[in-house]
């Protein structure tokens, strides 16, 4: 089965985010007055192959801890949905 | 009323995505092979202050359009959503 994982790494809330922070005042300066706060992460999709949901979870959970997510200052959110190619 | 904006800006699926070869390529050095494409974008999150729905949604169009994405080479989707709090 295919499985597609849209994960939103984000800074935690207890830490500065000097990008956010950025962006806000850009956008102060294009006259954009009204965002009140701006938290800047990543997101990442992965496409992959596994036997059932649960082991597909597990794989994106081994993925986050072990490369894609600093859980000093970071943290994740995932959706895992199955891929389904129609024919 | 105030909103929140969840944003994704992902590269074009025609344009080369080092920082997913990358990770794509690290996954696998950790023994992760079952991952078979990788993407990597950014994750805005975006609180801001507007009269309606409608306005709220113009905000974030110009602030994605002016600031946020790089439309030559990136494309976004976001959802937006009242924010309340409740007392």
């Amino acid at each position: 089965m295919k499985f597609i994982a849209e994960i939103d790494v984000m800074p935690l809330k207890e830490i500065l985010d000097p990008q956010g922070k950025a962006v806000k005042l850009g956008l102060g300066n294009l006259g954009i007055q009204s965002v009140e706060d701006v938290r800047v992460g990543r997101h990442i999709q992965l496409h992959l192959e596994a036997a059932d949901e649960a082991s597909a979870k597990s794989i994106v959970e081994e993925a986050c801890k072990q490369l894609l997510v600093n859980r000093i200052v970071e943290s994740y959110t995932y959706y895992l949905a199955e891929f389904v190619l129609s024919n």
